[in-house]
């Protein structure tokens, strides 16, 4: 059996002695009940941490928090989703969950249906995934399959097969995955004491930024903060469906998770951006490989170079922001998602073929 | 301070809302003032994830916790260490930091270091490591020097080099190292209520098994715990040298994090071994990628290979374990620190080159 409340006395991370993962820690405002069973790897208590060099590089007394969402359990906000997904599918019966991936989805639906006794199923367009990117669904014992075609075709037949048999889609098409989204909101204010003044976000499917704008009114209106964030949504300058109002065919860029042509929550997204008098904007593949670099080596933090299009997007618009604002940027990934960006760009110092001494080592040093 | 029941109300919080980082939960167990810089990026407070499928196999009532030490900032349990290390080296006034490296202590020296505002050096033998393993340190922004000669040689070079410059010696020979370390005890006890029965644990420099008996044991004198664990410490079979009470020339393991021939805490640790009652074991390459796929598909916790020992261990002694015993496995390590295990290990089920039609994939799928 999984995590069942038996279980739960003793399902803690230790600050608190109390967080037993983001159903329990905010079950009054998800869609459960005392007959849910609560499937869970302890997800969610992410850090929210002080960004000093970003912060500096602003000035005017604007103070820059890094939502490091990449330290969930399976390396991405994913799993706020899939914690909800996969119990509310484990509750109405089902054995089985399907989900058509290719990234970050595919690993964190493995990892939490296997860890509720259930099947998963991943189904890629075939010859068109590189076997590194389902490492994480392969070893949390995914089933996957190829088809040949490409991912539209793959997302049409994963719900037609939802639709017929007893399989559970949690693709984002699974109305609960953005209630489980909207509790990374409800951290930020219960670290802050209240919204910030900015949040920026990077847009692929355009999900995200629809469950923090939940999050934040349903906060708002139950009186646990004063003020409502502007939204800023950022989409890479290749893939910025949402930014030019159109359809991408041929969506291209470096941030391959958020390298979406047509958002599943186009009209979501658009909707919070008018309510909340945020903005959207492009950025560059080179403003995000520049921010990435920036994140590691002055803040000490890693991010997917999808992550990095908050972080861009508040660099190219910060004239906007008013002195003294606190703004967030949510980081969706963890870095180590995707090593081989981290080792094409580094940037960094490497010097070889040295003589073995102290000498020679601290020449190179500069002593 | 840590821990309190100040948080406690009608929902649990999220940990981050008092979680600051490991010194700043746990400073009146650690040498800091109030003049100390702390170097944080939010480590420590990591899941204590329950093991139901782990602790079915195991049967007669044991009960078996996973501290998943991984979703630590920089993916591994040195970040305790390098906290406690960077702040310190700042404290005293240092400028840069060097270490000899080739894995996760380089990720952390250089995250802290760069975040700390210090330049970060680290010697690698030329032409010995692959440059994947330095995706992190790279992107932390590292300066990396490649020295002709082998890891020893390197280790040797830093430690002169910091006896006669400015820079401070980050490699586990830091004393403050440990004592970082040590608050992974006080955590698994702040959960558990007391000390767990049985710590299971990787040894490979056997600076880890010293650390948390060293929390255990502080905590015990002040109260915290009523009872200490026995401590039982696992190496891989090619590169067992506390097993044997020998060195290894030439380790050998799929675990490279633990593939150490001559370990640098051997008197700490068979202090350890005999004042807690433990034992050493040795494991095979087999079992710990068994014990890698069995945390991955049954408990959805994806680990490097080197973290697995120490559940291979607790299989391989499990009919030691007292009857409902409570069983803490230490997982030292994130799994995407080596995805190319996952991909080759998985024994995954995949489907290839399927016709694109709901009627095929729910075949495949059994329906």
């Amino acid at each position: 059996m999984p995590f069942t409340s038996s279980v739960r006395g003793l399902f803690q991370r230790p600050t608190t002695q109390n967080w037993q993962g983001l159903i329990h820690a905010y079950n009054r405002w998800l869609p459960v009940s005392d007959r849910t069973p609560v499937i869970s790897l302890c997800e969610g208590a992410t850090p929210l941490v002080p960004a000093p060099a970003l912060s500096a590089r602003l000035g005017r007394g604007i103070e820059v928090h890094l939502k490091v969402d990449g330290l969930n359990p399976t390396g991405s906000f994913k799993d706020r989703g899939m914690t909800m997904a996969v119990s509310k599918a484990k509750e109405a019966g089902a054995t089985a969950v399907i989900c058509a991936s290719t990234g970050n989805t595919s690993a964190a639906a493995a990892a939490y249906a296997r860890r509720g006794g259930m099947r998963a199923f991943v189904l890629i367009p075939d010859g068109y995934v590189a076997q590194g990117k389902l490492a994480q669904a392969l070893l949390y014992g995914a089933e996957v399959l190829a088809v040949r075609g490409n991912f539209d075709r793959a997302l049409t037949i994963v719900r037609e097969v939802a639709d017929k048999y007893p399989v559970t889609l949690v693709n984002s098409l699974n109305p609960y995955r953005l209630q489980g989204q909207k509790t990374a909101a409800f951290e930020v204010v219960d670290v802050l004491g209240d919204a910030p003044d900015w949040l920026c976000i990077p847009m692929g499917n355009a999900g995200n930024i629809s469950a923090y704008w939940m999050g934040f009114q349903e906060y708002k209106k139950a009186g646990r903060c004063r003020t409502l964030p502007r939204m800023m949504g950022f989409q890479a300058a290749g893939s910025a469906p949402l930014v030019h109002g159109t359809t991408v065919e041929q969506p291209d860029t470096i941030a391959t998770a958020i390298r979406i042509g047509n958002p599943a929550n186009r009209e979501k997204a658009l909707k919070v951006r008018e309510e909340s008098g945020g903005g959207f904007a492009a950025v560059s593949d080179a403003s995000i490989l520049d921010a990435y670099r920036f994140l590691g080596r002055e803040e000490g933090v890693f991010c997917e170079p999808a992550s990095a299009a908050s972080v861009a997007g508040l660099l190219q618009r910060s004239e906007e922001v008013p002195s003294g604002a606190r703004v967030v940027c949510v980081l969706t990934g963890n870095g180590l998602k995707d090593p081989s960006t981290a080792i094409d760009h580094s940037e960094a110092t490497f010097h070889g073929d040295l003589d073995p001494n102290t000498e020679t080592v601290a020449k190179v040093l500069g002593f």
